[in-house]
């Protein structure tokens, strides 16, 4: 086989991006939010970028998993998951618990394993598409639409970090109530063109966030909109609020914690449920499926471990009646390039795929992506159609570089607390 | 986009390949059996090459959808799903009902769509894998393994096909009774090496198999066995067989019709049961998978629509818990080759899997594939790794030609008729 696809130099390049302080079930996203931009060169000299997340778990994961990876193919995708498993994850980072303070789900030694493989398989992907000249969307089956669309997602943010606290500035101003909500819903739609919209709620009471949702219906009536508390909710609460907004809700987003919490609340309302909480895994697929507990899945490369078993997860819900959608943590363009490439392969995609793309004002590219009319054009460029920016690289790593370690771990209850120093993770359910 | 991928030419060629005549519970193997041999070929003058069922159905289908191809693009494997689908299927080729005269399971028009997909969706790799100089597992994701074990395929048969019919002679010898099977089993074991024993039942009373099975165990001890009476049996029969055979089986391969029974024989047996017959398409699965049907897939890159929806099938059986393994008409080497590949890549191929091709003399290959130690070698090669023999295509297409049709669609039960007029395909359960 080609002996130019074989890897021999892996550069992982932890960095810091400016987040604007959106509010959220925990707390505030920090000011700098920690991602790992991953480099991959072939002994042809190609090299594929990928990105994941940058908090130290995923570091320390990571660098043992690069040496391994010098001499391996890039197209030897599959074996990714096995090498990966030889790597020992330092238990005290991982246990079988739902990690709401992380909005990501269950947090286990393979999902950890996943997150990174996925900035890995990504980044080959790119570089099998630079030496070979075809886009990502061509290695993984070809596209089946031009472009992906993608839902404005909206928070309730401050108009700026704490006081005192180092931080980028934005131009979004504060959300905190219904008319802030439907204010920075206009922005985005004036932007981007975005015509779905979802609320990331479990902030303030249930009953203001209804409000929210329903100047919303106001104000876009017709289009579809989403609100996710992150499990905040008890089951009565989820079912009160399907009652008051069911005629208006595409669907609603883990609205109780955990696959039991979510059955119930789905066999007593006719509202779609969304997850990215309750089927994270594989493992978790089974039970959430055959309880009817999920009505539409919220994949997200990061953590189900790639590009491939992101189609893999598409399969396995169309087979079983469930919707797709996309979920999105805080991340740059090299992901939402991945997560367009992806996108543009599953047919049963039927709802717009969430992103924090347009909050991060920062990013590692020469050009950013763009969204027209709310949608990002698939690229035909070989591999992911994206260039680093290395002068841009080199200083947001200069800024992981000279943190003192406070911001390496993305806590958005820590970060709260430097505005509330009383402030504690709220119990589940917290309404 | 490389503009050398698109497809200027597409061939399809229908051939009567022989076969020996092998005892099913309908009746007996034809002594010559349609298949279709397909070639693409890109502007860059590439051919990839694929192969599937060749009866009327799927030529009536592959005809208009090969007009459909011209000026696609190779790497544009998702978009064939929806091509295909444009493609009008005779009403009158297709029901609802499982087809046990084909021993495919359930004949729809989407399975039949995908029959014909799977076999141009293999050309297409074939052809994309010579243009990138890349093996078909590589554009798989890779191998996780080096060599692909297959079973021995064993049958009930006569010496040879009844008298005054034209056919090939074979130099199997009849195998009627358990000393003819184990025979059969050795001369299977010297010349290929395999290590796993199916037989194929459903023609002598079930205590007969048993018997036979009895004999292989005794003959190769410790060896996985397994039998397969293609669903003939009522619930109570598959228990009884269970029952007295549990101690030596690897699986129990579709004792009785359909998910139902399967579900009842199942909750009733701790032997396993496998299936190729009640869940052979992705609409089948959800049922099946809740009911704790079926322990083991046996899947058919062919009617599940190719390597790719191959490796999505191996994904829902792996996060469902249940094993996979290949199931095997009657095929040739590209076929062969095309298994091999994808089966190379499926990390949760735990059974070895069926083959057909031992039984087949003739090839349209310049090269037959091997089996070492039961076992086929993962091709480094680019593409498939197989090469076309245009004489012996010919050959075998001037035999089709030559048909009155008689042979061109495969019906074991008017082969049986030849040498026993009164017969007529027996009513299920058959015991």
């Amino acid at each position: 086989m080609t002996p130019g696809l074989t890897l021999t130099d892996v550069r992982l390049t932890p960095i810091l991006v400016a987040d604007p302080p959106l509010l959220n079930t925990q707390g505030v996203h920090q000011p700098y939010t920690p991602r790992l931009i991953i480099e991959v060169t072939t002994a042809e000299g190609v090299t594929g970028v990928g990105e994941t997340y940058g908090d130290t778990k995923y570091l320390d994961l990571a660098r043992p998993f690069a040496e391994k990876l010098i001499g391996h193919r890039i197209t030897d995708l599959n074996a990714l998951f096995t090498l990966v498993d030889e790597v020992a994850v330092d238990s005290s980072h991982v246990s079988g618990q739902v990690d709401v303070g992380g909005l990501r789900g269950v947090q286990t030694a393979d999902k950890l394993r996943l997150s990174v493989v996925s900035g890995f398989e990504v980044a080959c992907l790119d570089a099998l598409g630079k030496s070979l000249g075809l886009p990502v969307h061509a290695l993984l089956g070809g596209k089946v639409r031009e472009a992906v669309e993608y839902s404005a997602y909206l928070f309730y943010k401050w108009a700026g970090h704490p006081e005192g606290v180092t931080a980028e500035r934005d131009d979004w101003g504060a959300a905190l109530d219904p008319a802030g909500i439907v204010a920075q819903a206009r922005k985005f739609t004036e932007r981007y063109g975005f015509t779905s919209f979802k609320l990331k709620g479990g902030v303030l009471p249930p009953e203001e966030e209804c409000a929210a949702i329903r100047a919303l219906a106001e104000a876009f009536p017709g289009h579809p909109l989403r609100l996710d508390p992150n499990g905040a909710w008890s089951v009565e609460t989820s079912l009160k609020v399907a009652a008051e907004l069911g005629d208006v809700l595409e669907y609603l987003e883990d609205p109780a914690l955990g696959t039991p919490a979510m059955a119930e609340v789905a066999a007593r309302t006719r509202v779609p449920l969304a997850t990215n909480m309750c089927v994270t895994t594989f493992a978790e697929v089974k039970e959430a499926f055959t309880r009817d507990a999920v009505q539409v899945v919220l994949s997200d490369h990061h953590y189900w471990g790639g590009l491939r078993n992101t189609q893999q997860l598409a399969a396995l819900c169309r087979t079983f009646g469930v919707g797709v959608s996309m979920h999105s943590n805080t991340h740059l363009g090299i992901s939402l390039a991945a997560m367009t490439h992806v996108a543009a392969t599953v047919p049963n995609l039927h709802h717009a795929c969430d992103s924090h793309y347009p909050w991060q004002s920062e990013d590692v590219l020469t050009q950013r992506l763009t969204f027209e009319g709310g949608r990002v054009a698939v690229s035909d460029a070989p591999g992911l159609g994206v260039e680093l920016d290395r002068a841009r690289l080199a200083f947001l790593h200069r800024r992981w570089l000279d943190d003192d370690g406070a911001l390496r771990d993305r806590d958005d209850a820590a970060a709260m607390r430097r505005a509330d120093p009383s402030w504690v993770t709220p119990a589940v359910p917290r309404w």
